[in-house]
């Protein structure tokens, strides 16, 4: 390729470290309806340094930290070259690995949490997939506004350390599927309000189950359908539980006006990171192992925290 | 039992006229979460004449033609004495058969096409279940707000004349369930706009068909389910359609503080049915014939017309 030309208002981005989060691998596939088009460069966050910028430039200078907003295609390359406007300077002392994994899945948690039902302290939330990084943002973000989450997860070998890793970041109640095979749900509840808030990042049974646990007049979020089974509801849930389901996507909530509002998010999102308020395991793979972290990131390894590509 | 007193604010109402609800059905059969203590009168909906007032009544006289309003039980009775709040006084003139039945299936279809999405003239509306009254209702108010409906039934012997007949009512398009089995729904549309809002009281595939109709960030209704099959969503219809799924019971909605508001469009549903702009078809059964018309009402003839049991 002929080498890029840096404009007036361009930034040139040296990429310091960029994740394979699982949308990333579903817009590959083609799945998203929305579409580069190719030959395109994948990666959808990611965190860099300015290495040169544009005559007209003022804001940015050699050196500074920053990261893509609105997350943007392209982040898997060791160069960026794009218009200043993209780039947002964060403080250096954020770590890279957190600043790097920002702007999808902690994002979606936290904007999930606002968008849908005015939360209150002393509500309730209820998840499943609550293993996700999502999900566990969701944990820990609800600590952070006083409100207690129940966490659905599969049942798996280890489950016990599982339940226990969650409950330490601040889960009220972890339970797997079968636990929650009961006639009573309001017996799981454990002395908590009913939620009024819902998240279904999975479908079939375990979505069900996140409507069970449910009050009259809640809401439940789908945002991902890991499970690959569609949500099945009864009428009655409908007519006299008078449940609402909505479904969230990062990518289209970007287009709109809330976009600004994400901005202010990612900053309380960095503080919270910053402090210790908010942490997920992540695994750090240098890019010439690219190959590996992406079998790894497609599962071929069984479950492993998420990969990291540092350049 | 003993006679019924009248105290001074009580009202002592002659029936003249009652329908048989599927809903009423429902109730008996306990299928609400909702029950009056047994021994309870069936009925939920009625129109009747004032027989005798109590001494502190003053906007009622004797020979004056009353609903009760909120729709309560008991209405399937020759005499009913209750406070003089719960009638409501209707013009001499509506029709007895339409004056019965507006509580229930004609105000179900008003609430639900103000309470979601706010429509504008042009707009489209999508729902199964079309033949049902509350359908042919929704269909007949659309049109006098201008709006578009498309409609789907059962694929049954004699559909044709069932599509005309909705036609006449002002439906735009109807179609069989068998006929939506199509690649690209869009076809179906003939040149209306894609639908913002749908209503499902069927489940099932036909409730998979109203979503399949609707444009994204549209919200579908259900108000029942006739074919006692759950509502099945995918993943992508929330994420990426960004659909919302609600739920509408009337008896809840009298329960709040919109239950003044469905008053207003009471009046407004006997103004529309007084000038013929609403109709359907009732079949008109003596008061002795009460059994045979349940047996009507629970389908063991066939589809038949609503029964309105006359006192």
């Amino acid at each position: 390729m002929a080498p890029v030309e840096v404009k007036e208002n361009d930034v040139c981005v040296k990429m310091l470290a960029a994740p394979i989060n699982p949308s990333d691998i579903n817009r590959i596939e083609g799945v998203y309806p929305v579409r580069p088009q190719p030959p395109a460069v994948g990666g959808y966050e990611g965190v860099g340094e300015v290495y040169a910028v544009g005559s007209a430039v003022k804001v940015l200078s050699p050196g500074d930290r920053v990261i893509p907003f609105p997350p943007s295609f392209g982040t898997w390359q060791s160069y960026i070259v794009k218009d200043q406007s993209v780039w947002n300077k964060i403080h250096q002392e954020t770590p890279i690995e957190y600043a790097a994994t920002v702007s999808v899945n902690p994002l979606t948690a936290f904007a999930m949490l606002q968008d849908f039902v005015r939360l209150n302290p002393g509500d309730t939330i209820v998840q499943n997939g609550a293993t996700s990084i999502v999900g566990q943002c969701i944990i820990q973000l609800a600590l952070t506004q006083g409100v207690h989450s129940i966490n659905i997860i599969r049942d798996r070998p280890g489950a016990d350390g599982v339940k226990e890793n969650l409950r330490k970041l601040g889960a009220d109640q972890v339970y797997t599927e079968s636990q929650l095979e009961v006639k009573n749900i309001k017996d799981m509840l454990g002395g908590l309000p009913e939620p009024v808030l819902g998240f279904n990042c999975v479908g079939g049974n375990a979505a069900s189950l996140v409507l069970k646990f449910m009050r009259n007049g809640g809401t439940m979020v789908t945002y991902g359908g890991m499970s690959k089974k569609p949500v099945t509801v009864s009428t009655s849930s409908f007519i006299f539980k008078d449940l609402s389901l909505r479904g969230f996507w990062l990518q289209k909530l970007m287009s709109t006006d809330k976009a600004s509002e994400c901005r202010n998010m990612i900053d309380e999102l960095l503080y919270l990171m910053h402090d210790g308020k908010i942490k997920y395991e992540m695994e750090l793979v240098p890019f010439d192992d690219f190959h590996s972290a992406l079998d790894t990131a497609l599962g071929k390894q069984g479950s492993r925290p998420k990969q990291v590509l540092i350049y």
